[in-house]
């Protein structure tokens, strides 16, 4: 492995793929596009499980499983989903030995499933709505793949709902892509704007898609969850209706939301710097670590004590031996981690440790008693802090464009998001991929209706779509 | 679907599968052999890693993930298990539209591609021991499925640890063994015996294998769980070696353990009856409902008031219309809820409730002061109670027998467990089996030793191993 990181700011793909070997997070499996996701990096995907799932539970979607496997013909009920999705699938074609009659795909969403699920068991309006959601691996074969960003298997939740009405449905999707953005904001720290996708962007099958776009330091957008509207498509496919309240037949409205171990590889770049991670508190498996100055026997003492004395928090105790003071701190800002103590005899004979934040780099000599205290202000403060170092160079980063030669300066120079008008012709949307490789990421849900002219076509426009280029 | 359940004596099987789909456990899935796990039975599952996890964790493992694709050649270097699982395998043969050079399984168990990368990732004693544990699907391919206890794709949980010295080794394969006796007797209120597995029934690959057996009431075993002692024999197939302490090679020892939705078939079987399913308060999603007698809105509003006077538990409050109080019963019993809380307009005059154990049918009114604290006892009485009955149970029907034709006798009567003497050469076993349909069970770890001759040879034996038939 190489031993130092490449550099952050002009080489962040070649940084990302270092920094995840490097500390751990996750590692290349034997088999082409898969990832082996390590014990550091799935402790984030945990942390994220922890954050969710009761926000999932509270709003009254019940866990369960679905399985694996889906027989090839399912994907064909619906043109749509099945254009988007045949060209990704891993095929099973022997099990136990012998060739099967019906080839299987390996699930890369589980909409067709559980929506036959959902016709079997549910036929009455008392039955809705239906709200499902689970925590599983999915495959979709990738030909360029990346880790956490972009593999053929990955690990998500699908939460997949039902309901009598449109407007049921729609509120609900809008519910699930402000979780995912209380989320990203709170958890993890991560700015970005919320919207609905173009046709041309949005779910294989589905009416409207709702996303969370985020600005990576290189200028590039990531498409960071997903919400979908499916509307009736899918129960039109299949054919599932209920009986309403009248006895008369009535299709369910629905929805599909998703939310990825891609949003790591967000949160690996939102925040990082030439020194590796940084972890925002709230998700950081370890908040903070103690480094006893090595052979200071005092201090070796103390650290043991202050271990329960943080026992509310996360807290790690470096006791390997055989290392310098400077490697520890070396390793662990590699690491992310939010807060490092170092403690050597002198601290404790002046009752006193050194605090240092990852996020600034800021010393501070603090007495011990005060160090919960300050502990407690400290991750709140580091871990707005990182929220609002993305936000503006998010916003530092968005740029109001009204003409084609700017826009196309934009995405030559500086990149970033584009707020632009767009005619909203799938054409115009084309053209301006295959000119400056920009597409369209969303039109953000708070945009205000204005007047103007397409940045490509001068056709009218209502709104300025939000451009950027895809990650 | 079939109104009633059949018989809980006569009929355990047909039982079973009927319950499991009434009380919305689980169904049969589209592709043969899967099944849907449903919100109900799911929470089962939850419940249980929220048990496990942190005692998993708590023992130094950490949660990893790794892929569900395995190249086929990894399953030929450990020649013992690649003949086990070989024959059971779901083959992968096409990604993303083309036939892939080298045809993937999907993971049956991930010995082979987490040791894989152990080797890459671990080369000296420092990096020893290593534990690591990750919750996920597998896929076995099976003939004949049952839910939950026989499925081609289930959950579980797998943990794979590896050390430098054979004691350390074993010492965490009595661990894993008896922490998950621990989540069966504690919270899923299962009795079972602890005991190593003869060579014709140990895991493929491995060494040794612990098992937990437990009877079930048709008096047939399931063997619940197992713990591997996997030796040196994946270490040396795939020449893993680390530096020992003398800067010399040393190979790992190395164990394995899992535990997967198969116990909740167990969990059913254990303490149902011929209401339908009886859970222990421990494991219960819903620990106890609330059934306001129909039409009585006084008790209505009293049952509102209740669910936060219960807020410590998962409480459930019935409000659906259209049915009768006996009917709500019937229905809660079938899925077996501990405590049911009734309650009408007059019980509100009282200031009372009545109180109804799911598992012994007892009711008693009591004063709405007193509830909590009754409850608070009552469902610590409930699980002590189920553990015992199954205890008892288990107890009742293990026979200890020093004559072939009592051998026989038993199984083709009675069932249950036989405690025989047995001269531990396969081809007795074997011979057992094909008289009988019996199989050892395993030599239970507390077992003394008594001098003793086989019950089939009448060569000496030192141990009376524990026979049964196998589920």
């Amino acid at each position: 492995m190489k031993t130092q990181l490449a550099d952050f700011n002009t080489n962040l793909s070649e940084w990302f793929n270092d920094i995840v070997l490097k500390a751990e997070l996750a590692d290349y499996a034997p088999v082409k596009g898969c990832m082996v996701i390590r014990p550091y990096g799935y402790a984030l995907w945990e942390n994220i499980q922890k954050f969710m799932d009761p926000l999932i539970k509270q709003h009254g979607v019940d866990n369960a499983y679905f399985p694996l496997f889906i027989p090839i013909s399912y994907f064909e009920k619906e043109k749509e989903h099945a254009e988007g999705f045949s060209p990704e699938l891993a095929v099973v074609t022997v099990g136990g030995g012998k060739e099967l009659a019906e080839k299987l795909a390996v699930r890369p969403t589980s909409e067709m499933m559980m929506y036959e699920m959902y016709k079997k068991w549910f036929g009455s309006w008392r039955d809705l709505p239906v709200r499902m959601n689970q925590w599983c691996n999915v495959v979709r074969w990738e030909k360029r793949t990346y880790l956490f960003l972009r593999t053929s298997e990955f690990l998500w939740q699908e939460g997949h709902c039902a309901h009598l009405t449109s407007e049921e449905n729609m509120a609900e999707v809008i519910w699930a892509i402000k979780m995912y953005q209380q989320t990203y904001n709170e958890l993890m720290g991560m700015y970005g704007i919320i919207g609905v996708k173009s046709n041309a962007e949005k779910f294989a099958g589905g009416s409207k898609t709702y996303t969370f776009e985020s600005l990576m330091p290189n200028g590039k957008s990531l498409q960071a969850c997903t919400s979908h509207d499916l509307g009736q498509n899918f129960s039109k496919s299949i054919d599932w209706t209920v009986q309403d309240q009248k006895g008369e037949k009535a299709m369910p409205w629905q929805n599909s939301w998703g939310f990825s171990t891609r949003s790591i590889g967000g949160l690996i770049m939102s925040h990082g710097d030439e020194k590796g991670l940084v972890l925002p508190p709230n998700i950081a498996p370890i908040q903070i670590v103690i480094v006893p100055i090595p052979n200071h026997q005092k201090a070796l003492s103390k650290s043991q004590e202050l271990i329960s004395q943080l026992s509310s928090y996360r807290v790690k105790l470096d006791t390997v031996e055989g290392e310098t003071a400077g490697a520890k701190f070396n390793k662990w800002e590699l690491k992310g981690i939010p807060i490092r103590l170092e403690i050597g005899d002198r601290d404790v004979d002046s009752n006193t440790v050194i605090i240092c934040r990852r996020d600034t780099g800021e010393k501070q000599t603090v007495q011990l008693p005060e160090l919960n205290q300050i502990i407690e202000s400290l991750l709140k403060e580091i871990q707005q802090n990182l929220f609002e170092k993305h936000k503006k160079f998010t916003q530092d980063n968005t740029f109001t464009v009204d003409n084609y030669d700017d826009f196309k300066k934009v995405m030559e120079t500086t990149r970033g998001f584009i707020k632009a008008h767009w005619c909203e012709n799938p054409e115009c949307e084309a053209q301006i991929k295959t000119d400056t490789k920009a597409t369209t990421r969303c039109l953000p849900i708070d945009a205000a209706k204005e007047e103007g002219s397409c940045v490509h076509c001068s056709q009218p426009s209502h709104h300025r779509w939000l451009f950027g280029l895809s990650y």
